[in-house]
C-alpha cells in the first residue's frame, strides 16, 4: 500500500503544547504497548505498518516540520516537502508527482491519502488497505472512505452516499451544516468526511496538469510559490462525477481540542503531575522539570510547557484561540535539524540558551554582527571551527565568539552546550550563514 | 512604641511560594498605593511606621530569613536573630534582652511583641500603641490583645476576660477548642488569643533569669542551642496572675493558607496571567516567566514558581501539607545576604544558575573539591578573586574556576553571572571558606 499523510500547519488549540513551531501532531501523549510515550504521528506510522509492514509511506508537510519528522520517525520515511502553504489540492499534486518522480512509482498503482492525526484503531488501516484495493481495481476514479457518524455534527463536511451499501456511488457533497440539518443528513444516511481517499497515481496527475502548467515534479517544486490557494474537495472531489463511497463504522476521533485529546490519553498524568483523591476527571500534561499538584479539580485540563501554563475547563478549552493570539509569544523551546534548543533565561543585554546537538550532527557555520557569544560545553564530544580554526571540545570548555566571528560546532556523540548570548539587540534575524571549506 | 515581630519559620501550606528556605511572610502579593507589590512582612513595617513613624521595630527570627528581611526592609531594622528554634519563650527572652543590651533600651520600658504576619488595618496598629501605653502605665505585668471572635474557630486559643469592659483582667486561659466548645467559649465572652502582648522589658527579663541561667544578651545568644524549647504561653502567660486584656474588635486575618490568603488580595493576577469571563473567584500567583491562561474554573488558586504548581480548589488548598512533603524538592531559586540564585539547567553532571549579587555585595571566598566552574557576567561591574589575584571584570568576561581553586566575585554595582557548574557530584555541601588576605 502507498499511503500519503497529511500533517497540517501548527495550531493554537492545544497550546501551549503546539504552536507557531510545533504542532499537535508531535506532543508525546499516548502511551504504548511498551510503556513509551508516543505522538500521534508515531501511533499512526507505527499502526500502518503493523497493518502493512511494506507500506510505502509518504508525509505531505511543511519545511518548518521535517527536523521534528526525522526525529520523531528516523531518517527513512518519505517527506514531500512543501515549500509553503497552498492548500490541500497542490499539497497532494506535489505529492503525488513526488511518488511517481522521485519514488519511481507507477502511474498505474494506487495511492491512499489521509490525515495525520486521526485517533483510531487498527480496523482504520485495514480499511485503508481496501480503499486502496478498490481505487486499485477501477471501482471509481476516487474512492472515499465515509465514516459512519456518531452524533449530528457542525464540525465535519458530510458525503451522502447513493445506497446503504457497504461500498456505493456518491450523490452528493454538503458542507459542514448546523445541527439540525446535520441530524436531516444523518436521517438520509449522509456519512462524516473524513478527508481520507484513494485514487491511482495517473487520475490526480492529470487533473493537476488541467489545472496547473508543470511539467514533473521537480517544476511543480520550483513553481509551488506561484499556484492558488484551493482545496482539494473543492478543485477535484465535488467536480469528480465517477467516485464512490465506502463505509467505515469503527472508532474514528479527531484530537483537536484538549476536551476531545485528554479523551484518548490512557493516564490522566503525563510528565511530573499529582492528583489528590478528590480530583475527577483531570488531566495533566507537563513538560517542565517542576511538578504540578492539583486538588479538588474537576473536569479540568492542565497542560504546561516551557511557553506558558493552561488551567481549564475541558468544555471551555476550546475557546482558548483568541487568549492565545493575545499572547506575545517567545519560542522557549524547538526541535532543529539538529538537535534541539530550549531558553533558559532572557535578560535585558542577554540570552542564555541550553543547546543540545545529536551526534553526527552540527550547526551551520555562521556569525552574528551585534552578539557576542559564549560556550561552555557540559557533556558529550565534539569539534568546534571559530574562524576557520578547528579545535576539539569536551565537558568543562569554554568558547568564546566574538561579533563578526564565523563559528559551528559539530557533535561527535550527542553534544550539549550552554550558549550565553550578549549584547543590546538579542534577535534571530542576526545571522549570516557562510560556506565552510572543508 | 518599641516592637518585636515574631517572624516564624517556613511552611508547606503555601508550596510552592513558600518552603523549606523561603516563608510566606515574603511573598511579594499585596498591591499598595503605590501601585508596587509587598510582601506581608513590608506591608506590616510600613503599617507600624505610618502608625509611629518613630517605632523602633526589632524583628525576632532566624539565621536564614536575614538575607530576606534585609532585602525586604533595608539595612536599619533590628534583628535578633535566633541561632536555632527553641520556640516562643527563648526567642522573647533573647529579643527582650537584645533591646536592653543591643539597643540600650531603658528596662523600664515597655515592648509590643506580636507576630509579623496578620493581615490587619491601620486600627490594629492604634490599639497597639494603646496596648503599650497599658503596660508602661503598670495596668498589670503582661497586657494581652484579645481578638473579638467573628466564628468559633478551632484554629486559636481562647482568652476569657473577667468583665465585658474593654480592658480587664483575664479569668483563664483555653487552648484550641472544638466546633462546640468554641461556640460556649464565645458565648461566655471569650476572646482569641492572636498572640498579641506588651510587657515592661524588666518583666521578661525577670522571668528570664529565673528559668534560664545567663548574664545577658550575649551569653543567651551563646547558649541559646541549650535552651529547653517552651512556649511563651507556657512558660509566662498561663503561670501570671497580674495579667489583663483589651479587646481589639478590628480586622483581623490570619493568611495561613492559600484559601485565606487570597481574600487578601485586591487583584485575581499576580504576575503573567489571564483569566477569561467565564472565571470565578479564580486567584493566580505566578512568579514564573512564562503566561498562565484560566479558562472556565470556579473558586480555584494556581500558584507557581520555580519549585512548581499548584492547582487547587480552594477548600481543598489546606490539605495540602502532605502532598507537598512527598514532593522531591530542590530549591530552585532562594534569597541571599549578597543576592539571589536561580537553578536554570539541571543535568548528570552539570548544573547551571543566574546569579544575581547586590550592589556592595561578594560571596564567601570558597573553592569546591568535586566540580569546576565557569563564570560568564552578563550584567554589571565587579572584581574577581582567583586564588588571591583580583581582576575587573565586565559583561562578556569568562572566568574559569578548576576544582580546588579559591575564588570569589565582588559586584561593583549589581552583577549578573551565569555559573556552570561541571563534575559527576555536584552538592551544596562541596563548598570550603577560606579566609581572604585584603
Amino acid at each position: 500500500m502507498n499511503i500519503v499523510l497529511l500533517s497540517g500547519g501548527s495550531g493554537k488549540r492545544l497550546w501551549p503544547l503546539s504552536n507557531d513551531v510545533r504542532s499537535k501532531q508531535f506532543i508525546k501523549i499516548f502511551k504504548n504497548q511498551e510503556g513509551d510515550y508516543e505522538s500521534m504521528v508515531q501511533r499512526v506510522y507505527r499502526q500502518i505498518k503493523k497493518a502493512d509492514s511494506s507500506a510505502s509511506v509518504t508525509i505531505a508537510t511543511s519545511k518548518t516540520q521535517v527536523s521534528s519528522i526525522h526525529n520523531q520517525l528516523g531518517e527513512n520515511v518519505g517527506i514531500s516537502i512543501e515549500p509553503c502553504r497552498r492548500d490541500t489540492f497542490p499539497a497532494i499534486a506535489l505529492a503525488t508527482a513526488y511518488l511517481t518522480d522521485v519514488k519511481g512509482i507507477s502511474e498505474e498503482e494506487a495511492v491512499v491519502v489521509c490525515p495525520v492525526d486521526p485517533y483510531v484503531n487498527d480496523d482504520y488501516f485495514q480499511a485503508l488497505k481496501e480503499l486502496s484495493a478498490l481505487a486499485q481495481q477501477g471501482e471509481a476514479n476516487l474512492v472515499l472512505m465515509g465514516i459512519e457518524p456518531t452524533y449530528p455534527s457542525e464540525k465535519y463536511g458530510y458525503i451522502i452516499p447513493t445506497s446503504a451499501e457497504h461500498v456505493s456511488k456518491v450523490e452528493t457533497f454538503k458542507e459542514k451544516p448546523d445541527v439540525k440539518t446535520a441530524q436531516d443528513y444523518i436521517d438520509r444516511g449522509a456519512l462524516w468526511n473524513g478527508g481520507v481517499f484513494a485514487y491511482k497515481l495517473k487520475y490526480v496527475l492529470q487533473r493537476a496538469h488541467e489545472l496547473i502548467d508543470f511539467t514533473d515534479y521537480y517544476d511543480l517544486y520550483t513553481k509551488y510559490e506561484t499556484l492558488t490557494k484551493i482545496s482539494f474537495d473543492y478543485a477535484v472531489a465535488e467536480k469528480e462525477t465517477d467516485i464512490s463511497v465506502m463505509r467505515f463504522a469503527g472508532e474514528w476521533k479527531d484530537l483537536g481540542t484538549w476536551n476531545t485529546l485528554t479523551e484518548a490519553m490512557e493516564e490522566n498524568v503525563v510528565g511530573k503531575g499529582i492528583l489528590n483523591e478528590t480530583c475527577e476527571n483531570v488531566h495533566v500534561l507537563n513538560e517542565l522539570d517542576m511538578p504540578i499538584l492539583c486538588m479538588g479539580l474537576k473536569d479540568v485540563i492542565v497542560a504546561a510547557s516551557a511557553e506558558g501554563i493552561i488551567v481549564s475547563d475541558k468544555e471551555q478549552s476550546s475557546y482558548i484561540k483568541p487568549f492565545v493570539d493575545a499572547i506575545d509569544q517567545q519560542i522557549m523551546f524547538a526541535e532543529k535539524s539538529w538537535g534541539s534548543f530550549k531558553v533558559l533565561d532572557v535578560q535585558e543585554e542577554s540570552m542564555t540558551i541550553a543547546v543540545t546537538l545529536n551526534a553526527g550532527h552540527k550547526m551551520n557555520y555562521h556569525s552574528h554582527q551585534r552578539r557576542d557569544e559564549v560556550w561552555t560545553v557540559i557533556s558529550g564530544q565534539g569539534r568546534t571551527i571559530v574562524d576557520g580554526m578547528e579545535q576539539p571540545v569536551a565537558p568543562g570548555d569554554v568558547i568564546t565568539i566574538q561579533a563578526g566571528c564565523k563559528h559551528t560546532i559539530i557533535a561527535d556523540t550527542q553534544l550539549r552546550v550552554i550558549e550565553v548570548q550578549l549584547g543590546e539587540d538579542i534577535t534571530v534575524e542576526d545571522k549570516c550563514k557562510h560556506e565552510l571549506e572543508e
